[in-house]
């Protein structure tokens, strides 16, 4: 039972698919809070577009996903982990760690950006099958050139933090490990043979994938039905012809 | 002079461009703070590329632009206006605001990444002549769809804000405003035929556009030899068949 003092968040997101909204849910799941995936409820739909609405709320998002935490309505992915990492204990407490963290996040958010534009190139106003060509071409350079750099990037990210715990960011977990788990598992969900041949170079992000995957309230959650499965509507999408 | 306690920041970032390290100038000299254009001096350069070597500091960041703030190395845009905004007066005290400012800042970032890959829709890596065709389609797409669909966001965002002095945040002046003025000058300098046909429709954005060149040190800036020119190196790149 939820009282007056135990805020239940609204995550306001697409209802089939993880996309950039599963960031969120695994930072809630972490955290262990109550929370409503609202458009995964009936008529949750209405809510969700409310949430970007000039005329329904003050302050409308852009684009999904969205959380509101009482009087907030807060936007962007990176934003809200900012938001969820101060208040359940997900990030440092300090400047220094908590800027590193967004910063890193903010990376996340980058190569995030790539892995969706490998199958939509031109326009998300086009079918994937009306810019396969081009998909093609920025899919290949997204696998030889782009995965390595920011897994390499993240792979020394790790080796250089002197905390203990093998986390990104000082000796606790924070957001940015739930984060690269999600990004090792859409990026193996949407490229198993490029992931197969590369990934023994991140030695580091996988058994920090592991790690994260064992946790038991991230555990719990992904044996659940509240882990929507990778598919075709999400960011990380399986088109063999993509997976060089 | 600098005086022990008067912190002068060193930026790092691309010596020829504006890019996104404009929009941290802007923030630092509106600020009218003390800062060094670090690549822009002689033998700069190392400086840059050692912000993003693991051999040199802790935290690299993964692209420039990076600022150093005495100990501080903080890498990724908005994250650097997040921190630069709390130090000087540029982004509201209160979590909800700050909060807010952040999440404009970070749509801002991804029309700016739309705007960049109107030119790069395949790959960084390749020169934009050898990705001509597939630009074609993604920067009319852009001009089309997603121009009025960012700018309109924006033109409400301005509407909505019950605060006085027509900016974006509340009743004061934040970075935010000065990267919607950046915004604007760049896609007027990229596209100036779709600009010219449409920017009435956000009279607001331009009334900003006009209020934060108007601003002392920011006018003072733009007509210094510090205000680098817009260029084909930049983001906002001027290739009149971009422009439909």
């Amino acid at each position: 039972m939820t009282t007056p003092y135990q805020l239940t968040y609204q995550l306001y997101y697409w209802p089939n698919l993880q996309g950039r909204g599963e960031f969120v849910r695994l930072a809630l799941e972490e955290a262990g809070v109550a929370y409503e995936d609202v458009a995964r409820q009936k008529k949750g739909m209405p809510a969700l577009q409310g949430s970007l609405d000039f005329d329904e709320v003050d302050h409308p998002a852009f684009a999904p996903p969205v959380l509101r935490a009482g009087e907030l309505l807060i936007g962007q992915t990176a934003n809200i982990l900012l938001f969820l990492g101060a208040r359940h204990g997900l990030a440092p407490r300090a400047e220094a760690g908590r800027l590193w963290a967004n910063q890193l996040q903010l990376t996340i958010a980058d190569i995030v950006n790539e892995a969706h534009d490998t199958h939509h190139p031109l326009s998300t106003n086009l079918y994937y099958e009306d810019q396969q060509k081009a998909a093609n071409v920025r899919a290949q350079d997204f696998v030889a050139e782009r995965i390595p750099k920011f897994l390499g990037y993240f792979e020394q990210v790790l080796a250089n933090n002197r905390g203990r715990g093998a986390y990104a960011v000082g000796s606790r977990l924070s957001y940015v490990d739930l984060s690269l788990f999600q990004l090792m598992a859409g990026l193996r969900y949407a490229f198993p043979n490029a992931m197969a041949r590369q990934e023994h170079g991140w030695p580091r992000l996988v058994a920090l994938h592991d790690a994260v995957a064992a946790r038991p309230r991230i555990a719990a959650y992904l044996a659940s039905k509240r882990r929507i499965p990778f598919n075709e509507d999400g960011i990380f999408r399986r088109y063999p012809e993509l997976d060089g």
